[in-house]
C-alpha cells in the first residue's frame, strides 16, 4: 500500500481496453495514425480552441525542455518560481538547451502578475540589461509543486502581463486533471486556452503509461515544432500508443472523472488528518497533501505505509507527502486512515 | 495490408499479456521497479556479462543522442558512415547535443576498420588538427539503414581500431533482434557485448510499443548516466512499462523467437520477389528488402498495397522497401506475393 | 622570411599611429565609444548601405559561430561547401551552437546556384525531410579557402535561390580584403551589401591585430544581436580597439590599398611560379597562390623559406600554400622568387 | 574625467612600446610564437608552479565559459554567489554552454567554505538528487564584484572542501592585479596557484587591450584545451597580441607595480570620501569603491564628473561606484575629490 506518487499503477483499466482492442492494426508511425488524429480533435474540442494545435510528447521533463527551447530565442531564459520544476528536478535540462532559468521568489510554489511585472519592469528600466539573459516567457505549473492552483484570474493577469511584454505564458499541466477537477477552482481548459499560449495536460500521472498532450490554442505559434520535437527525441514512433491513451482519456470525461476520483480521497485524507491532529504544511485542494511531521512519528508510519519525503523542515521536522490518484482504492486509504 | 515499416501494430501478444496481469500493482517509478530489475538481469545474462549494466529510453533517437553526448567530450565528434541514421533522420539531435557528425563513405550502409582505421590515423598526422573535431568515438548501425549486417570479425576489427586510439565503439541495434536472428550471421549478444563499448537493444521495432535497452557490458563506462537520461528528458516515469516489455520479450527468447518470425517472412519474400524477376537494390538478410523498380510499375503496386519509398535511383527508377516484422501474417504476404 | 599566412605581422603602420595618437583618451566600453561609431558610419557608407548595421567582433571563427547561431533557429542547419572553414577548420564550433553544417561539394572551393537550388528543391520535395535537419541559410567564404571568387553574378544567382527559399544568405569575409582588391573581380562591397544579407569584412588578416566588421545592410534583420554578441563571448569590453583599426582601414581606402599591395605582390609570384615551371594547383586571383609539387622539391625548398602545407597530393606530391599580404615586402618576395 | 570602469583608457604605455617595436617581424599564429612562450614562462614563475600550463583568452565572459564548460560534465553545474559575475552579466553564457549556475547567498559578493561545504553535504545526502544539476565546480571571483578579497585561508578552506568532494576550484581574476595590491592582502600569485585548480590573471581591466591568462598551476587537467579554445571562438588568430601584452606586464613586475597605482589612487579616494561625510556601501580594499548617495546628491555630482550606477538602494537613495586603475591620474582625482 503507497501514497508516494500518482505514477505507480499501470493504466486506467479503460485505456487498457482499447490497447487491446486495437493492438494488431496497422497504423503509420510518428503519430500520423487515426487514434492521434481523433484524440487531437477531442482535445481541442474539450479546450474550445477548435482551430489549435496539439502535440504529443512523452513525457514530462521533455516536454518541458522541448516546449521552452521552442519558444525562446537564444538569448532568452524563462520566468519561473524558484520553485518550479524546470529550475529543481529536470536534472538542468533546460540549461542543456541553453536557457537559464530566470527565478522569482514563489509563494505555496505560485509567482503572481505582480512580481512578474515588476521584473520585467526592471529589466527593461535598463539599456545596461542587455548583457544580461532575456525575459523570454514565463513558466507556471498548475497544480503546482506544491499541490496548489492558480484562480482563472490570476492567470489572466499573468497573461496580460505577458502579453503587455509580447512574451508566450506556458503552463506545465503534469498534473492538470487533478487541478481541473479540484473543488471550487474555475480553471478549466478553455479557461487555460484562453490564459496561455501554450500548456499540456499531462497523461502520465493521470492515468497513462506515459504521454503528455501540448496544445497550442492559436496555430502555428511555434513553426516545424514536429522537427523540434524530433530533433529533442521526443517523438514517439509507435505515436499511437499516445494518440490512443488521449483518445480514451477525453471519451466521455474519462480524464476529468478519473481526476475527481483522485480528488475525493485527498480530501477523505485530509479531513482525517486535520481530525487526528496533524499539521498540514499548507492547504493543497489537489491529489497532494503536504504533512509536517516530528521525525519520531514519521519514522513510525513509514514503518506500516509508504509515503513520500518531502523536503526538511527542521531538526526534528519533516514535510512529508501523501498522494492519491485515479487508482487510489477506497480499502487502502481506510487502512492508511486507520493507520494514521 | 501494409508493408512500410516494423511499428505499424501495437505490441506483442505476450507482452500485451503481461501489462495487462500487472496492470494494477504499485511499483516505485523511474526504473526502480521489480521488472526493470528483473528485465536487466535477464538481458545481461543473454549477453553473458553479468557485471554489467542496462539502462531503458524511450527511443531511438533520443537514445543515441543521450549515449553519444554522454560518451563525447564536448570537443569530439562521433564517426559513422554517411547514411547512417544520426547523420541522416534524426532532424540534427546529435548536433543539438554540441557534436559533429564526422562521416566516412559506406557500401551497403556499412564501415569498416580499414576506413576507420585510415581516417583516425590521418586524423593523429598533422599537429594541425587540433583545429578540427577530435575523432571521439565511433557509431555503427546494425542492422544497417540498407538491412545488410555487420560479421563478428568485422565488428572486432573496428573495435581493435578504436581500442588503439582509446575511443569507444557505440552500436545502434534498433533493429537488433532482425539481425540477430537472420540466417548465416555470427553476430549474437555476447559477441557484441565483447566486441563494443556499448549498445542497445531495439524494442520499438522489435514487438515493443517503446523502449531501448543500452548495455554497458563495462560497468561504470558512463558515470552518473541516469542523471544524463533524466537531462535528456529520456528518463520514463512510469519505467517499468519498458521493464515489463524487455522482461517479457528476454523471457523463453521471445526477443529472438519473434525476430526470426520476421527473418522467415522476409526471406519468402526475397524469394518471390527474385522469382517474379524483380530487381534486389542490394542483399539484406533480414527483415528490409530493397527492391529497384520501374516507376510506372511501382505506382501500380502502390495502388494495391502499401510499402515505402526509399530513394530516387533515376528519373524512371526509384528504390522501394519492403518492411517484414514479428506482426507480418502469413496470409498479408501470400496476398502480397500474388499483387507482386 | 615567412610567406605561410597573412597573419603573421602586428597592425599596419597607420592603424599603430592611430593607436599610439588615442592611447590614453577615456572612452567607454563595449563598442559605445566614438572609434566605434565613426567606423560603423565609413563601413555602411562605403557599403552604400548607411541604414544597414555593422556589428564588430574579434575572430573570425567566432563571428561565423556567433552570426550562424543568430540566423538560425534550433531546428535549422547552414549550407557550405563540404570544403568551407565553418566545416572544417573551426573545431565544431557551428556544432557548438547545436547546428549542422549541410555540405555540398565544391569546385575550387565555391559552391553554385544551381547546386544550392537543387538542394532546396529536393528538401521540399518530400514531407518526410521533416525528420531532417532544416536548410537554414546559406554560407559562402569570398574569397574561398582555395582562394578564388564568386562573380557579382553567381553571388547574385545564390542570393535569388536563397530569397526563394526565405532563408538569409551569409559571406565570410575573413580574407575579404584581398578579393576585393584581385584583378578583373566585379565584387564590390555595394555588391555585397546588395547581394547576401549578412557579411564580415576580416581585419585580422588585412592589417589589425584583431577584429571583423559584420555588416547587416538591413538594419533589424538580427534582434538584440548585441546580447547574442555578449552570450557567446564575443564582445570586447575595450572596443575601441576594434574601432580605431577599422576606422582607420575606412579612412581613405586604406583597406584596399593594403588588400591591392597584397595582390600586386601574389600577381608577381604566380608570374615566376608560371615562368619557373611550377603547376598551380589552380587558378587563384588572390593573395594565396596553391602549388602541386613534388615531395623532394619541396623540403629542398622549405630549407630555404617558410612557407605552408596545404593538403596531401599523392604519396610523391603535396599541394603547397604561399600567401602575400598587406606587409609583404618587395625585397622578400624577390629573394622567394629567386629561391623558387 | 571618468571614473566609471577600468577599462576605459587603451594600453599600458609600456606594452603600447613593446607593441610598436616588435610591429612587423613576423611569427605564428595562434599562439606559436615567441612572446607568447615567454609570457607563459614568467607567469608560471610568477605563480611559483613552473610546471603548469597558462593559455591565453581575450575576453573575460568567454574565459568564464570556455574555462567552466571544460571542467564541468554536461551533467554538472557551476557553484558560484548569486551575485557572481556568471549569473549575472555575462547574457547567459554559461547556460549557452548547457550547464546551470547553482548559485550560493553571498556577503559583500563572497561565498565560504561553510556554505559551500553544506550545499554539498546536501546534495549528496539523498540519492533523489541525482534528478538535479550535479554541482561539479566552485566559481569564485577574486576581487569580487563588490571589491572585496578573500584571505588566503578563506581560499584554502574552499579548495580543501572542493577536494574533499572532488571537484576543481576556479577563481575568476578578471580584476586579479587590483586584489594581488590591496593592502593587507596575503593572496598572492603563488597563493592562487596552491589554493585553486584553474585561475585567471584579468589583462582587460589591468593595463592590456585585451586577454586574459588563464593558468592551470597541474598540467594536464584539461585534456585538449587548445581545441576547446578554438571551439569557442576564444582562439585569437594573431595571438602574439595577447603574448605581447602579458610578457610586458610580467617584466619587472610590471602588473603589480601598475595595480598598486590604481590601489593607492582608490585609498586616497576613499578617505576623502569617508571625511567628505559620504557613507560606504561597503569596506572595500580594492580600485572599486561603492557609495551610499542620496539620488539628489548622485544627479548633482553626475553633472560634473562620470561614475557609475551600481545598484537602486531605495526609492531615494542609489549605491554608485567610482572605478580607479592604472591609469588613474592624480590630478583627476584631486579634481573628483574637490568635486566631492
Amino acid at each position: 500500500m503507497k501514497f508516494n506518487c500518482d505514477y505507480m499503477e499501470g493504466v486506467h483499466p479503460q485505456i487498457l481496453k482499447r490497447l487491446v482492442e486495437t493492438n494488431l492494426e496497422q497504423t503509420a508511425g510518428y503519430g500520423n495514425d487515426p487514434y492521434c488524429a481523433s484524440a487531437k480533435k477531442k482535445i481541442l474540442e474539450a479546450c474550445e480552441c477548435p482551430d489549435g494545435e496539439v502535440h504529443f510528447l512523452v513525457g514530462g521533463t521533455q516536454t518541458n525542455a522541448t516546449v521552452i527551447a521552442a519558444l525562446l530565442h537564444s538569448y532568452d531564459g524563462v520566468i519561473a518560481a524558484e520553485t518550479g520544476h524546470v529550475n529543481v528536478h529536470e536534472a538542468g535540462a533546460i540549461e542543456y538547451t541553453g536557457h537559464k532559468v530566470l527565478t522569482l521568489p514563489q509563494k505555496d510554489g505560485k509567482i503572481n502578475a505582480e512580481s512578474v511585472g515588476s521584473y520585467l519592469k526592471w529589466f527593461y528600466s535598463d539599456e545596461n540589461h542587455e548583457h544580461m539573459v532575456q525575459p523570454g516567457m514565463v513558466y507556471l505549473t498548475h497544480p503546482t509543486e506544491y499541490g496548489t492552483l492558480y484562480t482563472a484570474r490570476e492567470l489572466e493577469e499573468i497573461h496580460k502581463v505577458c502579453q503587455e511584454y509580447q512574451i508566450p505564458l506556458f503552463v506545465d499541466g503534469a498534473r492538470l486533471g487533478y487541478g481541473l477537477a479540484a473543488e471550487d477552482t474555475d480553471v478549466t481548459l478553455p479557461v487555460l486556452a484562453r490564459s496561455c499560449d501554450v500548456f499540456y495536460i499531462g497523461g502520465t500521472k493521470v492515468g497513462a503509461f506515459c504521454g503528455e498532450a501540448v496544445v497550442i490554442p492559436k496555430k502555428g505559434l511555434i513553426p516545424k515544432f514536429f522537427t523540434t520535437i524530433k530533433q529533442h527525441g521526443a517523438l514517439l514512433a509507435k505515436g499511437r500508443l499516445i494518440g490512443i491513451q488521449f483518445d480514451t482519456l477525453f471519451t466521455d470525461h474519462l480524464y476529468l472523472d478519473i481526476s475527481r476520483h483522485a480528488i475525493v480521497k485527498a480530501e477523505k485524507l485530509k479531513k482525517a488528518l486535520v481530525e487526528k491532529g496533524y499539521t498540514l504544511y499548507l492547504d493543497s485542494p489537489t491529489n497532494q497533501q503536504f504533512v509536517l511531521m516530528e521525525n519520531r512519528k514519521k519514522n513510525e508510519l513509514l514503518e506500516k505505509v509508504d509515503f513520500d519525503f518531502f523536503e526538511n523542515y527542521d531538526d526534528t521536522h519533516t514535510v512529508m507527502r501523501f498522494v492519491t490518484s485515479w487508482a487510489t482504492r477506497e480499502e487502502d486509504l481506510d487502512r492508511l486512515i486507520e493507520i494514521l
